[in-house]
């Protein structure tokens, strides 16, 4: 299996991210060809010394780094890729995109 | 459910890092109450810009936040707070801990 995990930063306005992530950039993602499942954080993120400042973790399933690549060089990944600057500053952001395995 | 995620930048001396990661910091944490699976990243960790100073990611899923503290609480889980930085840097490592599900 591969991931991709999106990790966001606290936004200036949550509500405003909020209603773009959940009403316009999930429902793009999900059209992603090869994705097999979306993950989304539900509270607040914590670290093991208490709170963080990150907002939300997004984490996208997909059967390899291949279909990865195929999603994000298809039109459905364009418009999700065009779509985060609409709801989070580049900096505000961070992407890991790796095939894993369970141990 | 809930994970943890660990994100790890490139250390210094990777055949170290991989020889105490896989020799002794999975075994300790394969014994963390609750722990339902264990991923590990296989390969690099790319980015949508390319190649990214990530070198591993780990995660770590439990049932809910209350198993993750629950097994931070315990004595193995003191025992993997204390290996870490016997194989990395602090500012070299990344953990978000958060409840999430599948939309």
């Amino acid at each position: 299996m591969a991931k991709m995990i999106v990790v966001y930063k606290h936004p200036a306005n949550p509500e405003a991210f909020d209603e773009h992530y959940f009403g316009v950039h999930i429902p793009l993602a999900k059209k992603l060809p090869g994705l097999r499942m979306y993950e989304v954080s539900r509270g607040p993120i914590a670290s093991p010394r208490g709170a963080s400042d990150t907002y939300l973790v997004g984490t996208l399933h997909f059967d390899d780094m291949h279909a990865i690549q195929r999603a994000f060089a298809s039109p459905e990944g364009e418009a999700c890729a065009l779509d985060v600057p609409k709801y989070a500053r580049p900096e505000d952001v961070q992407m890991f995109l790796f095939d894993d395995r369970a141990v």
